[in-house]
C-alpha cells in the first residue's frame, strides 16, 4: 500500500450546488470531543437541535429532527415512511430531484403520477389540481421547493391548502432552500419537509433535517405494510428523539450533530429575515456583474432562486475548461449542468457562508480574467 | 427560544459499547475545511479510503467503500441490495443485532429463517448446515461476528466454505469486531461484510465501511425486483466510487470521510497484528482486575470478545446507580444490558483508542471506590 500522508486539501471557495463553505465555529464544534449517544448531555443537545429546527422550519411539529444521513436520506425518509404499495403519489418533475423522488416512489411499490414541466420552469399548481381530480385517491403530492439542478424556485404558499382539499399529504424537498429563503411549514400546510445540512445551513454534509406533521406521523403509524427501511423508520426514530422514551435505535452521528447545533446557532444569531435578505442581495449583485460579462440567468426572474444561480452558457464558452481553470487557478468551485443541461448552464451557488459580497466580487474578477 | 450557549460537553472516558474515544489527529482531520464531493482531490481521497479499507478487511474486493450512514445503515445496505421478496435468509440470532437483521429481512419482503441461540452463546455452524439442508434454496446466511449486546465472538473461519457449498452468500456484521480482532474477508469467503466507524476504528459515528464480493455484487445487479432503497443502492453508489465513472449519486459526508481516512492511517501505522494484541492484552488485564472485585465474565472464555467485555452483575449491585456514579463522578461511560440482559450484565468496551492500560486502571480504581 502506498504511504498515505497527512490530509492537506486545497482551500476552496465553494460556489457550486453544495456543499457550501463552513464557518470556523462549526468546524470547532465538529471537532469537540464526543460523549456517548445516550449520554444525558447528548439528549439535551438533541432537544436543542429540535427546538432550533422548529424555529427554522417555522413549525410546531413535535417530530422535527435530523436524520443520520445526507439530504437524499431525508428524501427517502420522507417518502418511505408514508408511501405504501399501490399508493398514488403526484410528483412535480422539472429537474433531477423530482426524478429522484419518482424513483423512490417506485421503490416503495407505489405509483408516481408525474407532472412534468420543462427544466427551468416551475410546476403549475393547476396541473396538480387536475391530477388530483383525475387520479381518484392520492396519498401525497411531492414538490421540490428549490430545484438544485435548474435554479427554479417553486411557489408553495397555496400548495398545502390544495392538497388538504383533496385529502393528500404535501411533501416538500427544501434541501437547497432552507436557510436561504422562507420555508413556512405550518403556514403553508406542509406535512413533511426535509432538507440537508450542506447548503444554506453551511454545515458539512451528513445530516438531513426533517419534520413530520401529526397527520403525516399518523399515516406512518397506521399504514398496513411495514416501512421498507429499518434505518429510516421514523416511528422508531421518533422514540429515540422523544423526551419520554429515549429508546436506542441507532448510534447517532454525534460530531455531525455537534456541528449542526452550532450551524443553527449561527443561523439564529443572524436572524432568518436578515439571512434571506443577504442571500437575495448577493444573488442580485452576482447577476448584475454577470450581465456585464454577457452572461444571463437561465430562469425567469419571478421563480429564480437566490442561492442557486443557473446561468445560460453562450456559444463559444468551453464549459469544462473554464470550470477547471476556476478550480485549479482560483480555488473556486462552481457547478456544471446535469442531464440535458450539461454544457448548457452553470450553477453558481451562493449558499450560507458562501453567500458573501467578497465571494461575488472574487468570482466575477476570476471570470473576467478567464473569459 | 431559550438562549443556546457554546457547546461545552463534559470530558468522557468512553468504555461503553461504542462510540469509543477519538484520537486528536482524527478530530483535526474532521475539522479540516472541506472541498466539494466531486472535487478531484476528494476523488483521490475516496481511492485512498478504499485501499485502506481493503487492507483492513483483508480483501481484494473492488467494491469496498464507506456507506454514508452509521453501522445500522451498513447492515441495511448489506441486506437490501441482495435480498428480494420471498428469498430465504438464514439469520443467526443470539442477541439484539441478529434480531435487527431479521427485522430488515422481513422489510425486504423475504423470509428470515432464524437459528436462535441463548444470549451469551455463539451460533453452532452445524445448525446452520441443518437449516441449509432443510430450507431448499437459501439466498444468504447472515451472522454477527461480534454481538455487541452480549460480548459473544462468533467463529467464522468455516462459515464461508459452508455457505459456498450450498450456494448461499455469507453476510457478516463486523460492526464491533473490525479493527479489534481479525476480519479476513477473502480467506473466510465472506461475500458481504459491513462495519461502523465508532467502535474499534475510533472515528466518530457516521459512516459504515462495507465490502461486496464480485459474486454478491452480481446478485445485486441481476436481481429481478428493484432494490428497495435508493439511498443505499450499491449498484449506483459503486459508480460514484468507481474510477471510471464517478457519477454523482448523493453528496458524500466529506468531513466524516476526512476523519475516517485519518482513523485508518492510525490503524495501519499501529499495524493490525499489534492492534489486535493490544485489544486482547487490555481485555485480559480488565478481567483480572474485575475478578479481584468479584466481577466475572458473562461469556465463556473461548468465545469472549476482547473489545466488548460483558460482565455478570452479582446480586446486590445497583446497576443504574453504579453506572450513573461512574458517569457523573468519574466521567466514565460503560454500557448496561439490553433486552432480557438489562440489569443483569454490564458491557465494558475497550475499543480502539479507548483500549488503553490507563483506562483499565482508571475504571478498576473507580469501581473499587464505588463498590
Amino acid at each position: 500500500m502506498p504511504e498515505m500522508k497527512e490530509l492537506t486539501p486545497s482551500q476552496r471557495t465553494l460556489l457550486g450546488p453544495g456543499p457550501s463553505n463552513v464557518h470556523p465555529r462549526v468546524y470547532r464544534a465538529l471537532s469537540t470531543p464526543i460523549v456517548g449517544h445516550l449520554d444525558p448531555e447528548f439528549l439535551v443537545l438533541m432537544n436543542e437541535i429540535q427546538e432550533q429546527l422548529r424555529q427554522l422550519l417555522q413549525t410546531r411539529n413535535k417530530l422535527t429532527i435530523a436524520i443520520s444521513g445526507t439530504g437524499s436520506a431525508g428524501m427517502e425518509a420522507a417518502l418511505t415512511n408514508v408511501v405504501e404499495p399501490v399508493d398514488n403519489i403526484i410528483v412535480g418533475v422539472n429537474g433531477v430531484f423530482g426524478n429522484r423522488i419518482s424513483d423512490i416512489v417506485v421503490r416503495c411499490g407505489a405509483n408516481p403520477i408525474q407532472i412534468k414541466e420543462q427544466w427551468g420552469k416551475s410546476i403549475d399548481l393547476q396541473k396538480i389540481e387536475d391530477a388530483l381530480k383525475q387520479a381518484g385517491k392520492v396519498k401525497a403530492v411531492a414538490l421540490v421547493h428549490a430545484e438544485t439542478s435548474t435554479g427554479v424556485w417553486q411557489p408553495l404558499a397555496e400548495a398545502g391548502a390544495l392538497c388538504e382539499k383533496y385529502g393528500a399529504l404535501l411533501i416538500v424537498d427544501a434541501v437547497t432552500s432552507l436557510g436561504g429563503v422562507p420555508v413556512k411549514v405550518d403556514e403553508w400546510k406542509i406535512d413533511i419537509c426535509y432538507s440537508g445540512t450542506q447548503k444554506c445551513l453551511s454545515c458539512p454534509p451528513g445530516l438531513a433535517p426533517i419534520t413530520f406533521s401529526e397527520r403525516a406521523l399518523a399515516v406512518a403509524r397506521e399504514r398496513t405494510t411495514r416501512i421498507r427501511s429499518w434505518y429510516l423508520d421514523l416511528t422508531m426514530i421518533a422514540d429515540y428523539w422523544s423526551d419520554s422514551s429515549r429508546a436506542y435505535h441507532h448510534t447517532a452521528p454525534i460530531s455531525m450533530n455537534y456541528a449542526l447545533r452550532e450551524a443553527l446557532r449561527l443561523v439564529h444569531e443572524e436572524g432568518l429575515e436578515a439571512r434571506w435578505q443577504r442571500h437575495r442581495r448577493n444573488s442580485l449583485e452576482l447577476l448584475r456583474g454577470l450581465a456585464a460579462l454577457n452572461l444571463h440567468p437561465f430562469v425567469d426572474k419571478e421563480i429564480r432562486l437566490p442561492m442557486l444561480n443557473a446561468i445560460t452558457l453562450p456559444e463559444g464558452i468551453e464549459d469544462a475548461t473554464v470550470r477547471k481553470t476556476l478550480l485549479t487557478e482560483y480555488g473556486i468551485e462552481i457547478g456544471g449542468g446535469l442531464g440535458d443541461l450539461a454544457g448548457r448552464i452553470w450553477r453558481i451557488g451562493l449558499m450560507g457562508e458562501s453567500s458573501t459580497r467578497a465571494n461575488v466580487v472574487y468570482l466575477l474578477a476570476a471570470l473576467k480574467d478567464i473569459l
